[in-house]
């Protein structure tokens, strides 16, 4: 047991802090100037900041970049514990992820294109997407079901000769509104009779294909989440060929769920970033303001908070590397309930400090003129995306529920450890 | 002891309920939609909808209209306690309050010139936002200083011969975006060396007076709240004449302490409506929306979950009851625990029946096709608004406290009841 | 609406509070000393002081005696909502409701014998309880099964001639250790082929009966509650004559509904006269205990404790008081969703303040010293008795949901109100 | 970074998770009975079950002995991370760690004694302990003051001549009751003129010695935890030689500062093995108790409850670990906040899951038929023992705010990491 980073991850942290001080920071309120334009704008119009392209190229001339994937040469070889600080720190700020060719859901269409690509899907858009050149999205969620219970899904993809025909209504799907998107990984249903985790298939659909509909972009607390966005978007009778299948019809669950866990880790380990970045705010704040003649952190309960969350925020960083540690020796299958856990503690500690950050900067706190309703919509749409809080609840209860046996005489008796 | 409503309340009640089922809550869809143009257009070009005042004029004809006035010509003639769940039937719609006349900030401004307005004053504003011919705002917290500590002001009134000269900035001045807002009065420091309560002025500042500079409306988790708007407001040596000051100079503080006791039975009872709307959203959405072969409400805690809510508001509107009948009793001075308690209590309540609300309605929950963030924002922002939770807890345990004496051994004991 | 007590109950506070001051308070460390000796001796030989009785007589004497009967002559024919702040005043002190003849379970049990009892069970046993000559028991849960479904029970009440056979094993009976406990009313299965709410029986049995083996006194938190004693009563073909049936065979639950109502009121409101107690040395402490310089109160989030207990405390005592009103004029019937959500709140809110209050006097609060192990027991046992905190969660949630009916399209909508 | 435990540990897990299974738990609920009697009787007639003996005979024959002690040759020479799995294991049963020889207040004395102690101190008192044939007592809180305030303290040590005279009232002083208790450490105040951490010093005192009166032994929720007993002591002039001082008068602190760290990482795994005892307790019930025809698990949120405990038990295990982690590696001086944050949260766990276990187990969950009320016990003492969570709070956020320095123009920086 030993809680120290690799040599090579610590080396990393260095330079990546560096270069969010020297470059991110810096720009950060720019940034957000620029894109309260975008916001305001029909999302067809939505533009990059040119800043952004010269800190990517500047990013992965400094070899800080792809480093999510556990590929030497594509990217740095790291297992998923040794990548997870350097999440942390491009998670505290909101446009950094990008800048390191990092973000969601990029990294996850990468590594399943990594993992389950053929040769010309690799080359058509893994390359690309590697190269930062383009932007993808991954459609899953749908409006007219609880997508909570996957099996709900109603959208369909199936074979018409060579083609492949892909019907139906999807939402949430995050970055559809990228001025680079340019397709999308799109879940559905192919064989509603083969046994539960076999029914559906993923596939590759270029969003120029015919009866691709763009419906709108979807405002979380009335923020597009520009130039990103996350869009509804209706298939109707788009054919792509079937060389865009994923692996195989069918495989749709079996990739997802590898998909999951590293994303997750990914996911929950930004949100700490995050919830760090917050505390420091809540705490310069509290430590500068003055009233009743006392800075804010002297007054009433605020000086406990700050415990409780340094406390939170220490035991889900250390909950989530677990996980990720599990996940690289044992595999995401014996790592189900601790995937399950992070995605439920993380979002929850970063929306409790983020309201507690609110409270301590007044009305200043609610206005854009701090990123904390940014970081808030974050922590509640994590809250939701990727299963909601209670579907996680019920996985981690059913995996300690496992570890029970009903013997001969209907005692639950837990079974021997390991 | 009595719970059941006064005869005229349960009549009121009821046709306000009619009203609001046959006029308000088929428009509010319509009525969202219009403001979405206003909330990415200039908060200067911001429209009223045209039906808004139609249905203020049936209202009025309808005897539903200043119901929140204690005056039998003007209002309804009703005590606070009386008023209170009328208050809460409105609060229902975030459209509702102005279409009643009944909205915030204008009922404690029209109590306020009631109260403490000279005649010259009432004919000038009070008539006509009687008559919700005009609108008007209330200009207390400022950027710069921690505003829970009122004696931290600092924009100032002071007299200068026959005029009166306000300089000072203020922010989250509601409803200053508007169409129809003409006015503000504005609190300012005014005799820095009288004695703490007795420093600050209120006074009558015309819109469109010279050196009056509205710099920016403020969002609230991204939202504007057009066509009202949160500005934040520049003063700078703005001269109004000697009659503006409402009351005189130095009678600040007792003006906004006597303003404050109703208009938080207001803020409350209104939040309370807002409870009660997004908890039946909740169910709706639960009993209704299907998961793993169940509705919602059948899986996890989601059963209990509505069972703290209803518990939790029937209990905040009991409290906020119990502080309007001390109100209207014994005084404001004699409400001071439950005044602070209700403010609170309430917006917490709400603000976490809408967080479960917004999960058992997934992402639907996060846009804006349901009014949750709308909601959500109105309870994040009460909590702040008025003095923050930490304040008013602060003078609930103050007020308990006092109750205890130390005798002559130093032993805290309680002082015999009343 | 109105939140003022009623004369009557104003007046019998004012003369109770002084009674309490002068004759309950000065004798409690004398009594609880005298208890701890009947602790640690076997229940057989508890005894009481004897200072009880001279307590007894005197209230009787002052006409603070039965004041929970609804009877002029019997009681003080109150209400009970007007009963309701006198049973708080009670539950400031553990021995104080023996002394009024206000106890649980005699009240219930005496207002059980009063409403449905036949003439010979009044003068035989409700005469002697009514002078406190005797005290009774409540034969209820089993430890067997899952007490918390009623329907679970299995002890059985069955006609053989002109006796009534009961047989089953009972626990958690309060009173059972008591010297002066003469009967107890024992519910059980009469009719298993009835329609469930006319399954169970109610039957007077002498606890000198033949097959009445009281097996042992339970403790919780290690205290056997002496000299009242919560018992486990093995009924072994115990024979009672038919005219012991309460009512008739098959009104158990009929009987038992009437009966709970008001005795949940009671409980509720001695809770919170507990609670009231707790918070009063809470803060006593708090004030008068020195740490770092400083009173304690001054540390940490300690102030904010203070504060949160007086608006739960506030809000559960209205919340309790609507239940009682909603009893006392529309009847238990219309008062179930209430009635179980203060069984849920109540028991809760004194809990959190017992914790917080052991907390602030450190290791003093474990102790007999104070009495906070003793209403840390109370709370933690009325979270189960009568029904867990699930059981009325649930009803609250049913309760709820009754309001909206599916319409012809499936669609959930609330119920016109009233 | 690294979650698999040193291999040492492994293999030792093994070893005492089988004397576990085959040798304590099948004594358990002997023992408990046994002790019910120490319980009823005067703590001076207090005797120990024979078995305990053999069993420690067992346990030190298969090298399962001073585990805790960090000398290859005296115990294990494990680290302190490397132990803390072990002292989990034993946390599981509260007789277990005594079998072991690895019971507080014993371990913190023994390496006391280990570390400061002169030959003499370690030939009379250090050998008995650690072959199990003494036990011994540390006397720190007061009950006069705050002993949260360590420099609120008002024993004395003072020199007079070759001896050392020893004044003063200590209580809550564990095992004092013990019947194989020969000494006390004590500390106390030597030199109030001297710098605050070196006023203080450690003493050893026989129990034998003139002038310690044993006064009582306290109940901690009616238990007084026979054999053990926490006791009440006065030091009146009581006189031993100048070689019992630990150190040299005035180290007292430092000494108390180095045993706190290891002490507090037992004392927590202890506790998580307690959590995780528990947690099996509540889902062996839940899942085999019958309520409207269901386990007691798939009603209202049980269900979700065991995540709730699964994850909060699985963070705190690692916050613990880490805790230990950056003891053995850094020292105690740079783990001061989690030291303290471990201290406020492992406890608050295990009360929680406790509590809940109560709760699932109705009635006989309060009763002494299971284990539940003595952990509940041992979590409550927990959140007192050693600093309230109050003051362990202030610590962590102490150590935060460090982090922070004003800058020239009064700008709250955060220092540059490590």
């Amino acid at each position: 047991m030993n809680f120290e980073h690799h040599p090579t991850t610590q080396a990393l942290m260095q330079r990546l802090e560096s270069f969010m001080r020297e470059h991110v920071e810096p720009f950060e309120a720019e940034y957000h100037r620029f894109n309260q334009h975008n916001e305001h704008a029909d999302w067809q119009q939505w533009t990059l900041h040119p800043q952004v392209a010269k800190l990517k190229a500047l990013a992965r001339e400094q070899g800080l970049w792809n480093l999510f994937l556990p590929d030497d040469e594509l990217g740095a070889g790291l297992t998923t514990t040794q990548y997870a600080p350097l999440a942390e720190i491009m998670g505290r700020s909101l446009l950094a992820p990008e800048i390191f060719n990092c973000n969601a859901p990029d990294t996850g269409n990468m590594e399943v294109l990594y993992h389950f690509g053929n040769d010309a899907q690799k080359q058509a858009w893994l390359v690309p997407l590697l190269a930062g050149e383009i932007r993808s999205v991954f459609c899953m969620t749908e409006p007219d079901v609880a997508s909570s219970d996957a099996t709900n899904m109603q959208a369909t993809i199936q074979e018409d000769g060579d083609e492949i025909v892909v019907n139906g209504r999807k939402w949430w799907s995050t970055g559809l509104g990228h001025p680079d998107a340019k397709f999308a990984i799109v879940m559905g249903l192919s064989r509603p009779q083969a046994v539960k985790h076999q029914q559906h298939s993923m596939v590759i659909v270029p969003l120029d294909s015919e009866g691709v509909h763009i419906e709108r972009m979807l405002p979380a607390f009335n923020s597009f989440d520009a130039p990103y966005g996350h869009g509804e978007v209706r298939f109707d009778q788009v054919r792509v060929p079937r060389e865009n299948v994923i692996g195989e019809l069918g495989m749709g669950f079996a990739i997802a769920q590898g998909r999951l866990g590293p994303g997750r880790i990914h996911h929950c380990m930004r949100a700490l970033g995050a919830a760090e970045r917050v505390l420091e705010l809540l705490i310069k704040r509290a430590t500068t303001r003055q009233a009743f003649g006392q800075p804010l952190i002297k007054l009433g309960g605020n000086a406990e908070r700050v415990a409780e969350h340094r406390m939170a925020i220490d035991q889900a960083r250390l909950y989530t590397l677990s996980a990720a540690d599990k996940i690289d020796r044992l595999g995401v299958r014996h790592a189900m309930s601790e995937i399950s856990g992070i995605k439920v503690v993380v979002p929850n500690v970063l929306q409790r400090v983020v309201d507690d950050a609110i409270q301590i900067h007044g009305g200043a706190g609610m206005s854009n003129d701090y990123p904390l309703p940014a970081f808030y919509t974050v922590a509640r749409a994590l809250r939701l995306a990727d299963g909601p809080d209670e579907v996680h609840r019920a996985m981690v209860t059913r995996t300690e529920l496992k570890k029970y046996r009903q013997d001969s005489e209907g005692q639950a008796r837990p079974a021997t450890k390991k």
